[in-house]
């Protein structure tokens, strides 16, 4: 029997409309489109002429018979040809791919292949994967990016020219919202520990959601000005595209990091906001004090990818910037828990604020959960600050799951949780603080690597007996990952000629930057036991739970 | 045959979670539980004894045997148990309908019964109210409120205390999030035009949405401290308390509304925002200048109902007041449009800065769009500022429908847009303006009156041949009825008598405010001439689209 309050008021055209962060563009070019939206070098675009061309995006990749539900892959810096990528190619109805510009090759084709994807917008800058591209998928549409260099014709054979594609498209070009929010908007590839790279798939509705969450967690104003030193190829940019969008903000390109020029941007074009790992945050907070001369304005910043040091945050609050600590995942857009900063921490000491400020925190606005269970009962741990559990997060800000991987889509979420991986407590002010990042990722410089892969790495090397690698702490990039070898009986290698054959397979920022040799710690049942390694490096994660070892 | 992106990839219990403003209060409680959440005179109560409150509320409702989905009707002033039962009340998965505690007993009890209300939370002024209903409606349970008195038993037969009704509920109640989003949350009865008032279905999605539009058009910050000058039996306060919560700010409660005691709170709380019709606008502007001694901080105010005059935003302006015009209706959760203020108007003159103020703007954040449209095409009229049209909203933030009232609600949306029944132009900017408000509403002092239900008033006396009521613009009230009477031949009756026999049947502030007797304009036809009637008393709504006079 229908009930009262749903007889005859069901959904209709009227009431009910997909969400889409798409539609942040289009409101930002209605009413405030005369409004910078993109500024790099000479460039400065309104927001009505941004509107205009990623509708021409759109239209041109429909016209290039891409349709609703297929992959364009780019492969960009944070140029405005990359912001454009997240308005237009949703407005189309395909699903963005972000490569990672860092990875190789090799590992880029594999997810070009993996994805699908039907169209390439590359930087002239990557004519290595723009040339493989084209030999080992000839149907791989290629539009090329001329930014700092003309795209070389024998690198980008058959490729068409980004403004020429442009200029194929319809400036009125009529989008549509998607038919389900629960549509595909992206798709990116997150290092996993094991295997291939996994394809974690965004839904509109929680880009849409985690667009407004940031702007909440910030109390972000309208028409803040957003410097774009985190890789937009990067969860989207934890999703701040939309963000600006919905704030008609101002998107300031960056295509390379480089402390002195953000502090150019931040005093010349009155940057407000910006977010980085602990090494963007760091090259800023050490930089020489007259680069800093002339910036008066308050700049907030959002740091994730590990704990901000105490000397770092003092250093920005010094400096004054405000510094706001959010934690999450490729799978949850980013971030989804932030270290919401209480008031009666003003008494405190700095290094006790540090302390508090360090913790992964509590759930992001419109995030339903977080919190830290025990993977086996699914039970809350006690807010003792001592009991371990996993960290899982629930709710809209949740991937659809991974792409062709049923399996580990439903294991990730077993239990009606997203299962991160990471270890964690409850501290008894109910913040979440982890103890033991997911033990086979190790972060550099905001970079994700896989302790496994540098490990399979090493075992084809044919001296090698065991391979174990461990994060070591590190001034300048965070994490480093450092290996520990043992050598087959009677051979001999060196670890100069292990770096080598390393580099042959792995990307530079992969590469081991420290390898000692010797017999490796086991249990009784020949486990390696990595807590000892790691607290050999001086590891802070040196915890590992019971029966974890 | 399933597309890859979704292809094992639909919603999980983890990943998809119904979107509702209860949750603000969850997470205020969260994460600020010690945070104030309601003031009233000496009541002080954070996030987290309010969470319990509501959690404790929600129980007993269940408790008293309500129903996911049934009906708990509200009689209250702004005071904390209202802002509870926002709170409370969809957290235990029934409808929230609050009175209008202008109305008449007999247009209540027609409420009650429509709306098939289960119970009612009403204060302990409205012994009336309480009265009949226990006479008339003997299944409903009565929770009364003693604010400022004890309720008088012989008026409250059998009624329950709210406190007593509060410590019979669960504070750790483990309340769900709705099935669906698109449940009902709210029933909020609208005056309409001819016939019973209409009830209008409220969906969680939607109370969601605006409540964080509210936050994004004010770039309200966290902690604001919002004082309840707007009832909140209009619109559920236009979506504020959940606002309010979502910003785990403070509700600063107010049982009637008087310009002094507004800016002592102002002062004493440290008020930063709050909204309220053209005549609390005017009362506060025109107030004595010591009463706001002592205040310097800025105050963020929101106006709807009627356009703010030039004086009043120049006076505004001149105390410090930053003032923002929303324009909506019930069926669009109050403000789903805003005139967005643009940094270009700072140059010119302060009254045609006023004039554009004055103008209903564009479309609320959330919401998908906002236009005037030819009600027979559905074409979207030329932006000249001259070609009339019927204004037409379109997205998340508009009702489920008319409850019980399938042809109203078809009618309603008919073609894809919600039909405010407002007439108005586009501006060449894109901005709207109404040009006449659907023809048989007055609005005054924030209130909806119908035309149409006066009329009917007139025509039950038996000298009357022909009545006809307009808008008269009146300073304090913005609009007053003015009625226009032909009387039977040879009958005879002077003003005084007809609003007597007015009195038996409406409301006091509906009554008509001037009388005018004399024979009618009509058309050919025989059709009333309406826009005359406006023309002679001054009204500059006295426009008609062709076709319609």
């Amino acid at each position: 029997m229908k009930h009262m309050f749903d007889e005859g008021l069901e959904r209709r055209e009227a009431n009910h409309v997909s969400l889409t962060p798409v539609d942040f563009v289009a409101r930002a070019a209605e009413v405030y489109g005369d409004r910078l939206a993109i500024v790099y070098g000479d460039v400065r675009r309104t927001w009505q002429e941004t509107y205009e061309r990623v509708k021409r995006l759109a239209s041109a990749i429909e016209r290039a018979g891409v349709t609703r539900g297929e992959t364009v892959a780019v492969l960009l810096p944070n140029i405005p040809e990359m912001v454009e990528a997240h308005y237009g190619v949703p407005m189309s109805g395909a699903v963005l791919n972000t490569l990672n510009s860092r990875l190789d090759t090799s590992s880029m084709l594999f997810m070009l292949r993996h994805g699908e994807a039907k169209a390439l917008i590359v930087d002239s800058e990557f004519g290595d994967l723009a040339h493989r591209a084209s030999l080992e998928l000839p149907e791989l549409k290629i539009i090329s990016v001329s930014d700092v260099a003309q795209a070389e014709v024998h690198r980008f054979p058959g490729a068409i020219d980004y403004e020429a594609f442009l200029a194929s498209g319809d400036p009125q070009f009529a989008w549509t919202t998607p038919p389900d929010e629960w549509d595909a908007i992206a798709l990116n590839y997150t290092s996993g520990t094991t295997g291939d790279p996994k394809g974690v798939v965004y839904h509109h509705r929680g880009a849409y959601l985690n667009a407004v969450s940031n702007i909440l967690e910030w109390d972000m104003p309208k028409h803040a000005v957003y410097l774009w030193t985190l890789p937009m190829f990067h969860c989207n940019g934890w999703c701040f595209p939309w963000t600006v969008a919905a704030r008609a903000g101002v998107n300031v390109c960056l295509r390379k990091f480089d402390a002195k020029t953000v502090y150019d941007l931040i005093r010349e074009e009155g940057v407000t906001h910006y977010c980085g790992a602990p090494i963007v945050q760091s090259a800023l907070a050490n930089a020489p004090a007259e680069w800093r001369e002339g910036i008066a304005h308050r700049v907030s910043t959002m740091v994730a990818g590990a704990a901000p040091s105490p000397t770092v945050i003092a250093r920005m609050k010094e400096i004054g910037f405000d510094l706001t600590h959010v934690y999450g995942l490729t799978e949850v857009y980013g971030p989804a828990s932030v270290c919401a900063r209480q008031d009666r921490w003003d008494a405190l000491s700095d290094d006790e604020r540090a302390r508090l400020n360090a913790r992964q925190g509590v759930r992001y606005h419109l995030q339903r959960a977080v919190s830290v269970l025990n993977p086996a009962t699914l039970e809350t741990v006690a807010n003792d600050g001592e009991s371990l559990g996993e960290i899982m997060f629930r709710g809209n800000i949740c991937m659809k799951g991974y792409l062709k991987n049923e399996r580990a889509t439903a294991e990730a979420f077993r239990g009606g949780w997203f299962h991160t991986g990471d270890l964690g407590v409850i501290t008894p002010d109910g913040y979440i603080r982890i103890k033991d990042r997911s033990k086979d990722i190790i972060i550099s410089g905001g970079e994700n690597i896989s302790s496994i892969e540098i490990e399979d790495t090493l075992y084809r090397h044919p001296a090698v007996e065991v391979a174990a690698v461990v994060a070591m702490p590190d001034e300048k990039w965070g994490e480093v990952p450092c290996a520990f070898v043992q050598l087959k009986e009677g051979a001999h290698v060196d670890a100069e000629e292990l770096i080598t054959h390393c580099r042959l397979f792995l990307a530079s920022f992969k590469l081991p930057k420290a390898i000692r040799f010797g017999k490796l710690p086991t249990t009784s049942t020949g486990k390696i036991q990595k807590f000892e390694l790691r607290a050999m490096v001086g590891s802070d994660r040196a915890i590992d739970l019971p029966g974890n070892g």
